[in-house]
């Protein structure tokens, strides 16, 4: 069977709980890498280079958008952020799968350039209960909820974009369904023709 | 999420066992029902109408081929063979995974007609292990056993038309891989397209 780890693109609203389910798949599946992102924003204070960002200075940056070697990229406020490739592909080799938590938008970008990656979007039980785990953050003003809420709904309209939907209900379910997924994708023909063709 | 059941193609060649998985599998997922192919031949001892075959009337056959309702069809020896569609479409829509153990050509029949089908390739975890399975069986002179092989060597190089492969090497593990499989697939946004939609 296929060796190569997969590069999964890994989507969903605010208040799906993707962090928390990444959390708890990585605890349970050691196997699993997560993509750092590279900026040429400065550091916050507390974050590390390579671990919250790759820092990157614009110059280089732009050199490894010149050379195909940023898997999408955006510019936001003036800071460019983007996933590099190279670290993806390594980790990939070695037969780690490859998490990439990302915006609808920049997951797009990702399947047209790899389309053998897997995607996955995370939904929340019902748009009610996301209401309620945004609102019981207590962080935010009404207006904030209601336009975070709003985004929701336009991005759970792009799940079907998705090869796979999961329900974060009961976060130990949707950790082992996500599991169960990534398991099953390393048994597509597609991936293992080289083991068929090996066989005859 | 989606409460209809899978259809299920499952191929691969003579002595990958593909009966034995297919047995140990559904005494441990009740959901899952095989489907029952139709024929014109004469019951031969022993056989149950509507459990080894559905026995029809050639008129009988013939009609249901007029009105669509097999999924495929071929004339083998002078007696035609069959899938009816309505026992699938029912199961399927209680609920169940309806399996249907076919040889290539029916399967690529079936997919044609019903794309949202999963199609599943059994192997034996090596050429050389096929061989013994099939001299151990004790029954066959040498030239069949070759024969066998042979026939076994075009058809694994069409498993790379299926979704997936697994390999039956241990048989508990072969049989959870294809509950795995049958899982992830519920979880596909295609399939899910109208939970999404009543999300929203």
């Amino acid at each position: 069977m296929s060796e190569k780890g997969l590069l999964v693109v890994f989507s969903g609203p605010s208040g799906a709980g993707k962090d928390t389910v990444l959390k708890r798949l990585m605890e349970k599946e050691p196997g699993i890498r997560l993509s750092v992102s590279a900026t040429t924003r400065a550091p916050r204070e507390g974050e590390t280079d390579g671990k919250d960002y790759h820092f990157l200075t614009r110059a280089h940056f732009d050199e490894l958008v010149a050379n195909d070697k940023m898997l999408e990229h955006a510019e936001y406020c003036g800071n460019c952020y983007g996933t590099p490739s190279e670290p993806i592909e390594k980790w990939q080799a070695e037969g780690c799968d490859v998490i990439l938590e990302i915006e609808v938008q920049g997951g797009a970008q990702i399947k047209a350039k790899r389309p053998d990656c897997v995607s996955i979007f995370v939904l929340p039980p019902s748009l009610e209960v996301l209401e309620n785990r945004l609102r019981r953050r207590g962080t935010e003003s009404e207006e904030a909820i209601q336009k975070r809420l709003g985004a929701a709904k336009a991005e759970i309209a792009k799940a079907v974009l998705y090869d796979y939907i999961i329900v974060n209900d009961d976060l130990e379910t949707a950790v082992d369904e996500m599991a169960g997924l990534l398991r099953a994708e390393k048994r597509r023909a597609s991936r293992n023709q080289e083991f068929i063709e090996r066989m005859l």
